[in-house]
């Protein structure tokens, strides 16, 4: 059984269906019957007109958000554990023509609004030094932990402060909305944020994720941004399918809660092992090499985390059956 | 009926059936099973050792491509009507950091030999100038013309001399292989070319094209490239998948030999109006604006070609059947 | 005798006094007594309030002006001779991330309006087509003609109408005010330019132009490029000495007149031969291989333009008594 | 009396009239006299065959070098307050398209084998993380201490292991030497460094550094870079003629050696409040925010460097006699 990530999870049913359903001729590009639905099913997700596009990766969704949000001589502060910094092979960079990431410390990958405030603070107003024009924040963080609606209003005061745009990074944004039984607008425009990436590949899509604008100004450049990153799609219909269909009677939240339910199975299991509370669906443990050794040799895959720990990802087609024989292992360590 | 564009067509259904085969958990990025052998089943249709990778869309192939062969200082000599001057909004400048397309003219969206020598030989080799150091050919062309083995070689002649790297676009290459009846390694490697873009998306695929470099050097700083620019999917089997499929008993030749069939049906019917030779599966003919009022008003749909003009492109999946009557309307005409 | 080009002459002593006077210590950057007084000195020239800066280059002005007025995904209009095009090595594409220079043609390497409007007209305005952002044109022009205010005025009109910011490339901007007797704003700001370079160094200087904002809200950001460009100098009062001392008096306008008059004497000799009317400090003469040995062998240099033709430059530090002997050498060719 | 930086003070003499002695007509960009000697020039001074270029400023000499060393998708590892990451606006991210600066700790700014060593192990040699190309080093550092040829050869161990080219930025390389009492080639090529940014305007010159290429391959294609990035100046003689001044005679030495000497007087005085050993011509010491006062009311300048701490850095042209003042009234506090 493999908990290594929710990525390599296969692709829903429904979503599958989709694709086929989808399985004709119809216009390239975004000029197709799907593709046309796409802003308004947003929409309605997100009680607010959006502006939003199909792309098929998150590190293209990020990136094309910090290009409109930065310029090269900008900066754009984040975790220092941020996808975007870890994970991205310098995707943010290339896309700004050389943005630096600003990076902040703070528990659980989460960043506090007194460390955005000190960071900027910090920084002379003069041409010498990159000075920060966004903010960018995982929700959930890297360690699964999620910011709240407040949480996140907290951050974007010190944004409208200090004049940054605030984009959020949601390659896990359903299990966050799961977790916190709020409404989507809460979690975004409503606290401030400017423009999402909101993932679906972790979540039972196949190759499409939705890079959605509530400031729709800055939305207009970045179809053509998209384009000359190559990211615009010809058969783009079938990525819509695949968002319309995670969509369609909160599969996207379904799915989530699917998978935060199978987290909660590991977390109670391994008590005493967390290194950060459980709160989307992954379990960051303490786990010595030897422990690490025997999991595995009981079929169990998973990622090591450094020296004596271990990511677990549980994912949208795991049920309690298939979680439970690893929390039973973990348990009996 | 749509003439529009060959990226407008369904997806094969070997393809889907891939898709669906393919729907499994499996490790993400290039590590799954099905990517994993994307390197050998391209090596066998190409008789050498390639390194290939899966991309979405041809304009992040091409791009990365070219990324591979020139810097931003450099330069990329392509036709004026290359799709990667006219269509793709910047791409190449963009991935190069600022690489100059050097735009020559040339009967049918083809260049020769002369005409890149001419080129050369009026560029003084001093810092001032931009400094050729690709050649960019499309095979098929954007008017549907093939270069044939012996075309290529020539080219390539002149790049050996002046030190350009070849990349061929090979959106339509299937169509060009299909014309020619030639091996692919004739057309490619052994005629001099360095790196082709493959296309399958307007030949029956859904979103995956392959970057074929047959010079392995060349192929390894495009992984990092492919990832910063966010064109590594994570579920990237199901793009290996597509290709695969393709490949799978020549579907890819197949796909073409069909498009190009349906492509002579109306040639044969528009032979007085032809502006090109149709050798793949395009037709450029001339058409006033009251015939193409016509023609739409009995269902044909197509692009208009510059004033007098019209591109009538067919796909895989359109039968003689389908196609004939368009032909008998032009003849009506 | 050089008339290679105006860039090789030597510094005009009042700029090297200024030089030495300025030689103290003061502070680094712009903040030093002369940097301060740059924009109300280029303000009188101008008779309005402008934001300039120095820089050391043409091709650093032209590209921080051009980076000002394009992103990366659109497209800067200009003449196909024009500097920025042939003898920048890239450096537009490289300062905007690889914004596309689109070329025209136009006699004497200058623009019409109804060149542009054509160019406009046949773009798409679609994501795959390069939209563009801006014009730039040369006064005085690559070939040594000029644009009257009245012809600036109707190129602007066009930008007006197709959303197009203006840039002068103004390498020889003062052989262009001696020529037309102008004021400085007709020709610039009140015709519809929003950003000048300014040239100094073919003009007595000796590294140091004027990046001339007239759109002061585009300024903003260009001094922070300017920095990230590595133009920044500390001691940056060296270069505000050269401009304010070139302006002082008028001496740029003097400097310019002198080397316009030195063109005309050539031009008279060589009346027959012109390719083009002299209207600034340039000759461009048709000259037979043979002819241009004999030349040479005389102690003339000069700039071979292309087979059978020359260019003739002649600069501030030229007297009619340095240029007669030419002129009297190509009269008894 | 001035101690805010060394970049305020003013041109030496000997620097000024090798101006004035340039003052004539040559050729354009790097074909004069005076630019063809400057190879042969460093050659000299560094005992090797060295490619060497001028430029304005240092850091277009920092981001040529880095651009020549590292690509965007790739990394270069230096000190948390390095120049190139804590003053240049992001100029490594623009020059090398959006390579990454990775930042690590070291006392007085000074980086150690270990850190190096430990910040490569920990990256995963994979496509999701940036790897690093290059190591850049300041000598003297930010703090004005010095590597020893010793040190810098520990440094190069690494990066020869770890496969990273080596860059030193040598702003103050003059105040390093001077301290080392070395010879130039043991601190730089002969203990592993590639290339060299070695500043002259710190230390006398007016608006020109030296561009130094050990390994000339690396050279090549930073001419056309230099170019394209705007910085080949046409009348690029006098920044020759500056550079050739100062190495004349050693004047780069004995002007690093008078404000080495001046930072000496001032350490004695501020002995118990020093904050890093004074190696070179800088002084960080602590210093209340009323004693700061005190020093600026008796007419000193100085930089406030943080809280609580001040920055006082002698030039070349401060004699003993002019420093004594400040060491006295430092002593008085």
């Amino acid at each position: 059984m493999r908990f290594f990530s929710d990525n390599a999870a296969s692709v829903h049913p429904r979503v599958m269906d989709a694709l086929i359903q989808a399985n004709h001729q119809d216009t390239a590009y975004d000029g197709d019957a799907l593709s046309a639905r796409l802003n308004g099913a947003l929409s309605d997700v997100f009680g607010t007109e959006v502006e939003a596009m199909w792309v098929a990766t998150g590190t293209a969704a990020n990136s094309l958000a910090l290009a409109a949000l930065c310029q090269s001589h900008q900066g754009v502060i984040c975790h220092r554990e941020a996808h975007i910094e870890q994970d991205e092979a310098g995707a943010p960079g290339f896309y700004t023509g050389g943005a630096k990431l600003m990076l902040l410390e703070g528990e659980g990958a989460k960043l506090e609004a007194s460390a955005i405030e000190a960071h900027c603070a910090a920084i002379r107003d003069d041409v010498h030094q990159v000075q920060p024009a966004a903010l960018s924040i995982t929700n959930a963080s890297e360690y699964g932990l999620v910011y709240s609606p407040a949480e996140v209003a907290s951050l974007a005061d010190v944004c409208r402060q200090r004049k940054l745009r605030l984009h959020m990074d949601g390659a896990r944004f359903a299990n966050a909305v799961a977790r916190l039984d709020c409404q989507p607008a809460d979690l975004t425009w409503k606290a401030g944020v400017d423009v999402l990436s909101f993932g679906f590949v972790k979540n039972g899509g196949m190759g499409a994720e939705a890079l959605v604008f509530f400031d729709k100004d800055l939305a207009r450049e970045t179809h053509y941004r998209r384009k000359q990153a190559g990211h615009l799609q010809s058969k783009g219909r079938y990525l819509a399918a695949q968002i319309l269909a995670m969509l369609d009677n909160d599969l996207w939240l379904e799915n989530a809660r699917a998978a935060n339910a199978g987290a909660r199975i590991i977390a109670e299991a391994a008590q005493g092992r967390l290194m950060h509370s459980v709160e989307a669906n992954e379990n960051f443990i303490r786990l010595t090499a030897e422990e690490a050794a025997k999991l595995r040799a009981s079929g169990f895959d998973f990622y090591d985390w450094g020296e004596g720990q271990a990511r677990l990802v549980t994912s949208w087609n795991q049920s309690a059956d298939d979680i439970r024989p690893l929390a039973e292992a973990i348990a009996a360590l």
